[in-house]
């Protein structure tokens, strides 16, 4: 164990927001509370920056302990309203600091540990995606090349399960069982009618399928699932899918596709900038579609029969109102363990989540270099996609199925969620 | 009190699915097997008829008393999960029957007689919208011309709210509240930036406003509402839209608006005409997609900033994972309502539900003459929008909100809902 090292912290939300952003952020609330307890507490006050590092720049702090420590929350009920609001309750942002070397490096860095030293703040928690941890690893090369004392801990989130490190991330789960549940409703919905009709939902995801693999979990549970999943992972031929959507629409009238927003072709053009060119709308202006509509014209146009598209959109990173338990339990987990593995000494790591071997569902949450970690994606792996390109194998639900486990809703006043505002 | 009229029954479902319509068919069932229950039943057995009366016409008949009486589910198990299951368990159609002295009226409905009165069919069930009704009114006016006798009843669903002579329609509620939800959850996901940024929800409804103007409801709850409501009941002018947008974005930078579908111009083009197909369907209503993708276009090209469209699409109408508990409560009790009326010899009536006057919310079931009622619309009066045509007014919201009191979820199994097949 180091020496402790006293002082504030300050924790941050980055990317975009998720429906258990809030959770992991209520995780990094109960770790500092619970070390306030003690005796002899290493963090004083907690900060929470409004919009990530943007915010810290403008000094922009607001102050966490007093909003939720036992005086001001007796009960905890504004901290477990605020585990279960979407979307990140200090604001985001998007921001990349300036690299290593780069002419605006020292203006830039300098500013954000001076005001850092201002308030005393020896801890800083980070939560985010793959650009986040970015900040995390160039925040803490700099403060360590200026010997300012901070630990930096990253604390992963991203519905998109892409980073590298750990078994999935926090968010994931809950994105991953909105969409599997979503699909299910639009399987039965599109199913009531016996006219030949194709229908293409749009799932997030530009470089991993991870989100649109999950709308095929029903295959486990209910034994419907649809019929043909399209992954960024695999280069998107359109004659093979063609002949895919026509043998599906052999079987039965009803088909149903999930694709991913990132969609490739062999030439390097994303399939829905390939079929939008020469569109154009009332004011001239090139009609700039998604991966969905462009496949919807272009079933029109090849086929002909009824079809559909569906953007899941914005919901599948909000819905607060169809959380994962599991994935709930494990967002706060890794906040809070982020909070003892820095007072204990830990720095420049991100946590992760460990899958443990054997029978049934277990996991262990970790830290790992954040250096190995940032700026990487990881993708959908080999032996999680069928042979021909148009589906996940079973292997894949398995791994996936874990993750939506339980059900964990907000609390209702007069027929709408209550989410929790800082 | 009429003669009892001895036979069985056949109960359908038309039109689009909505999460409740399961419910009304559940409070069908509730209604024969309570009848059936009786010493001198008069209904003997129920039929469910598949994909409305497309599925009658090829005698496609299922024998729901079998699924559903005492001995097959005794601890009502099944009918439970098919209450809250969303979209038409027994399929759908789009069918209009032929209109009174049209050349293939005989042909059609003597068809349906003569397969009624083959499975002794005395009782007919209906649960659907507008298009619906007219099928019931056609039905029981043949029915009547021919001397067959069968007591015909419509039971009203469609999310849209837009069928006259009922306070609201089964179905809408659920509706409702999912779009309030998710409305606050779009809210609350747009509002992590500082950037300005326009988002634009695109909601259900071609002619009537209610969806949309369920949007606003966090006014009276959260505080959080869209900036700005278009309804299709007023004419939708692109300049007045341009300069309430600029308005809103001088206040903050996160700019919700949403939109019904259905937005018509003063000189009655559609709104998104400029991107849909302009196909018809079978009631020659038009098509529309792309409201919002093409106000989205509209604002780029004029205002500059950051647009985004968001269509809910079909999960408005099918979100079974979240249901108002006082729909599920009154489509039920509207299904066996149904029942009751016709066994006691009401027949040629649309089931209804009328807001008893008073303190709090209460409704009683009553029916009306399907004839006043079939192929008309209930559009959002003049005093529920506001006078700039860019808002609903409290009252407005004080109809809409108990619609969606209370919350219903179905059971799920291996994280995912456990939904009924028939």
């Amino acid at each position: 164990m180091d020496t402790i090292l006293y002082g504030n912290a300050v924790v941050g939300q980055s990317g975009g927001p998720t429906a258990a952003i809030n959770a992991t952020l209520a995780g990094v609330i109960k770790g500092v509370l619970c070390e306030q307890s003690k005796q002899n507490p290493a963090i004083q006050t907690l900060f929470g920056m409004r919009n990530g590092v943007d915010g810290l720049l403008r000094e922009d702090l607001v102050d966490l302990s007093a909003i939720f420590c036992p005086e001001a929350d007796p009960d905890g009920k504004k901290l477990d309203a605020l585990t279960l609001t979407p979307a990140a309750a200090l604001g985001s942002c998007r921001k990349k600091l300036p690299a290593a070397g780069a002419d605006n490096e020292a203006e830039v860095m300098d500013k954000l540990l001076e005001i850092l030293e201002r308030h005393n703040i020896r801890y800083f928690f980070y939560i985010g995606g793959n650009d986040s941890m970015d900040t995390v690893a160039k925040l803490s090369a700099y403060a360590a090349k200026k010997n300012y004392p901070l630990r930096v801990m990253g604390v992963p989130k991203t519905i998109d399960n892409d980073l590298v490190g750990t078994d999935h991330t926090p968010g994931f789960g809950s994105a991953a069982k909105y969409i599997a549940t979503t699909v299910q409703e639009i399987l039965r919905d599109t199913a009531v009618y016996t006219v030949p009709a194709v229908t293409i939902v749009e799932i997030m995801g530009r470089d991993a399928g991870w989100l649109t693999a999950s709308a095929a979990l029903g295959r486990l549970v209910t034994g419907r699932e649809p019929d043909l999943v399209y992954l960024p992972e695999r280069p998107f031929i359109h004659e093979e899918f063609f002949a895919d959507v026509r043998a599906a629409l052999e079987k039965h009238p009803n088909v149903v596709i999930a694709v991913s927003e990132g969609l490739e072709c062999p030439d390097g053009t994303m399939v829905g900038e390939g079929t939008q060119s020469g569109a154009v709308d009332a004011f001239g202006h090139k009609y700039l579609s998604g991966t969905g509509k462009a496949l919807e014209l272009a079933v029109k146009a090849e086929i002909g029969c009824k079809v559909r598209s569906i953007e899941l959109n914005l919901p599948q990173r909000c819905a607060g109102h169809l959380l994962s338990a599991t994935d709930i339990e494990e967002s706060v987990a890794t906040g809070k363990a982020a909070v003892s593995a820095a007072v204990s000494g830990v720095t420049r790591r991100m946590m992760t989540i460990r899958r443990v071997d054997g029978e049934g569902y277990a996991y262990e949450i970790g830290n790992e270099d954040i250096f190995t970690i940032a700026n990487q994606t990881k993708c959908v792996p080999a032996e999680f996609i069928n042979e021909r390109g148009h589906g996940v194998t079973d292997q894949c639900l398995n791994y996936l199925l874990p993750l939506i486990q339980g059900e964990r809703y907000p609390e209702y006043k007069d027929g709408m969620p209550v989410y929790f505002t800082i």
